[in-house]
């Protein structure tokens, strides 16, 4: 597969660039292609402005979706942008990994979502979820945090983890199209010792080393909804962010 | 009260800029104090990096979170930091105004959360919900968006609206302490017309004419959490992050 890992932590010797390089050598060794986007050390804009756009559509008030659009058709999108798409379709899998922060990405992977998941792209027009854009796609969180995991199970102190994660993942990856697998996530890395930091390390290798034949969350199809935008009356919520049941 | 509102859009002429204006018309009118922090035209930088610190507790390897500690006890945090976490701190009431994208907050928004939540002031050593740096503040979650509110319903298509905005409702807001007021949410802005845009503009104006005795969002507080971090037994779950019923 083409793996595109997009990685934001600004500290070379963190145990997320740890992470980085070890996900790189098993995928490499696996025969995958890899390519990164290292936001921080791109030091990558993630200001979405007019700035963004070399034309206008319309150029009297500045509606950032449409120019999105009207700029990708038209070659017209700022460089640093261009790149970042073509890396986008060019892969097979993408890997967002951070530290998680306020429950939610830091603010220069947000940017990187707000910019490249552009409009007439990855959604729009009819792409979302069965039809995105990104549609035939494998997507994986990889992130890192302070919480122990009883704080993130079904009754924990700060949420459930597949609800804290329902706009990423939901909300951004499988909406664009992508099939999104369980999340990888490092515990508590600030508390445990070396010995827990290295089991990480070789959970994330083994995790890689299936990502082609792991089975994907389950978000509801498109045809599971009716006109109304709601669940058809028969199909009972399967999501945590449809009223289901949340991840234990 | 002290009003502090972060707003986050780009354009003078937007639907947002004009909920902006109406919103300082009517909390003046109504005796409150109003600060506003235009991030885009504050060009505000939201990208957390070690220039953000004057001075560094551990040179050799950055760690985020401690140098915020480290460097608000020092007086060495950088300017624009400060200025507002002086802000924060004035106000009685937050008000973080975006639109939706994603399913939450712009980057630019996000990167102020990141970097002027600073570990020591608003959360860390025992700092969080009932305890929270922020506590006694209202805070409340301004937001716009292209989905029509069916979408968003607790069965809808991209998921109950308590679910989308958990991490920033819960995980940042009440995390910090604050009593989370009802979101409101100005729907399909692109789609309806004069109309309804302005019964948006009163409907918003009839809610801040409420801010000091609106009933907050329920939140579990710590004292339903056992030492496991789990909800104690006999404690039912009363948010869709725990595991209760998502939002109608």
């Amino acid at each position: 597969m083409k793996v595109l890992i997009v990685y934001a932590h600004q500290e070379a010797q963190s145990f997320n660039a740890a992470l980085l390089t070890r996900s790189v050598e098993v995928l490499t060794a696996c025969g995958h292609e890899v390519r990164i986007s290292d936001l921080y050390a791109m030091r990558f804009n993630p200001v979405a402005t007019a700035d963004d756009f070399q034309e206008r559509r319309f150029p009297d008030r500045l509606q950032y979706d449409r120019e999105q659009k009207y700029n990708y058709q038209h070659g017209s999108l700022n460089d640093d942008i261009v790149g970042e798409i073509e890396k986008l379709l060019w892969c097979d899998m993408l890997i967002l990994q951070f530290p998680l922060w306020w429950f939610s990405v830091p603010a220069i992977m947000k940017g990187w979502i707000d910019r490249v998941f552009v409009n007439g792209v990855v959604y729009g027009a009819g792409r979302r979820y069965d039809t995105g854009g990104l549609k035939g796609r494998r997507a994986m969180v990889v992130t890192s945090t302070a919480a122990y995991p009883d704080m993130c199970a079904a009754d924990g102190l700060v949420g459930a983890l597949d609800v804290i994660l329902w706009p990423l993942q939901n909300g951004a990856l499988a909406y664009a199209g992508c099939k999104v697998l369980p999340p990888f996530v490092s515990w508590s890395v600030n508390y445990v010792d070396e010995t827990v930091r290295r089991s990480y390390l070789d959970d994330y290798a083994a995790r890689l080393r299936q990502i082609e034949v792991t089975e994907p969350l389950f978000f509801h199809s498109l045809e599971d909804f009716g006109s109304n935008w709601r669940l058809k009356p028969g199909v009972a919520a399967r999501t945590a962010g449809q009223g289901g049941p949340v991840s234990p």
